[in-house]
């Protein structure tokens, strides 16, 4: 059921990811937290790497760049920059800083008082061209939702065997990223 | 990358879910906390229903059942019992219900004792037959993180016009309850 996005409510769903990530991992098991989909695909520890780096260089800085005017295309995001930014890092320091970033990040939004004009701002996607700010922000919520899903997925699939035939009513172990 | 159920880890998985739901929705706007993925599809608030629901009546009873001996099948579980269970409550109630449920039945399930004699202990279940206590409990494990996975997806559809020519790049918005 396809809404337009209230600047209040895209906060308080952004606002909330940090609690959410970090009430499904912190303290997890550890075959929970490193478990991959398979080659080439992400554990929970690579996306909380992934979500907390998208807070330094990827949605506040576009959203900026859209409102400075400047014509030039977004900065490409380098979708796996966390498997360097990471390393060394514990899940918990990920976490951390995700969630400081994030808080801090909501703040700086909130303190441009856009109004109804500003969402329609417009930017330069690298791929796609012209994009909205209010795209922007209804992007980086569902960008945070998909991502929830993932962990939620990926941990899922530790058990696609252990749950024998029930895998029959579980759908999520035959999902796949994508 | 799948592994063999160990009590421990299943349970540490288990007991984290109702603070992850209660993280995603508890104070979240209506317009996400009640969308749904279209006719006949659950919203966030339904779903927070059918975990209380099963807290009640699934998993921790059917593997006292396994444990009992008694051959015949499990009483079938009603997945849309909520509609009737949930009226009138907040959700606020609901996710208070599944979490003082949930931290009660994980307890109990500890008092068992089981070892792993006891997860190969099977029970017929009334669709698909004979089942191991380890298989049901991997299932909860896995109902679980499904269920966190739909929530995250109807949240992110609510936006799936909005985010405009985002949506290449935001698998979620394309997958579906099946």
């Amino acid at each position: 059921m396809s809404e337009a996005l209230r600047l209040e409510e895209a906060v308080a769903i952004l606002e909330r990811t940090p609690a959410a990530v970090g009430a499904l991992l912190e303290g997890a098991p550890e075959t929970f937290v490193r478990a991959t989909e398979g080659e080439g695909t992400w554990s929970p520890y690579d996306v909380v790497g992934h979500l907390a780096y998208g807070e330094r260089a990827d949605w506040l800085e576009r959203a900026r760049h859209i409102l400075s005017g400047d014509p030039r295309p977004f900065t490409p995001f380098d979708r796996t920059a966390m498997f360097r930014e990471s390393e060394g890092k514990t899940l918990g320091e990920l976490l951390a800083t995700f969630a400081e970033l994030r808080a801090r990040n909501l703040t700086e939004l909130l303190e441009l008082n856009l109004g109804a004009g500003d969402l329609v701002r417009t930017g330069r996607h690298p791929d796609f061209g012209e994009v909205t700010l209010g795209q922007l922000l209804a992007a980086w919520v569902v960008h945070d939702l998909d991502h929830v899903a993932q962990i939620a997925r990926t941990m899922a699939k530790v058990y696609a065997e252990a749950v024998g035939p029930w895998s029959a009513y579980l759908s999520i172990l035959r999902d796949r990223q994508k």
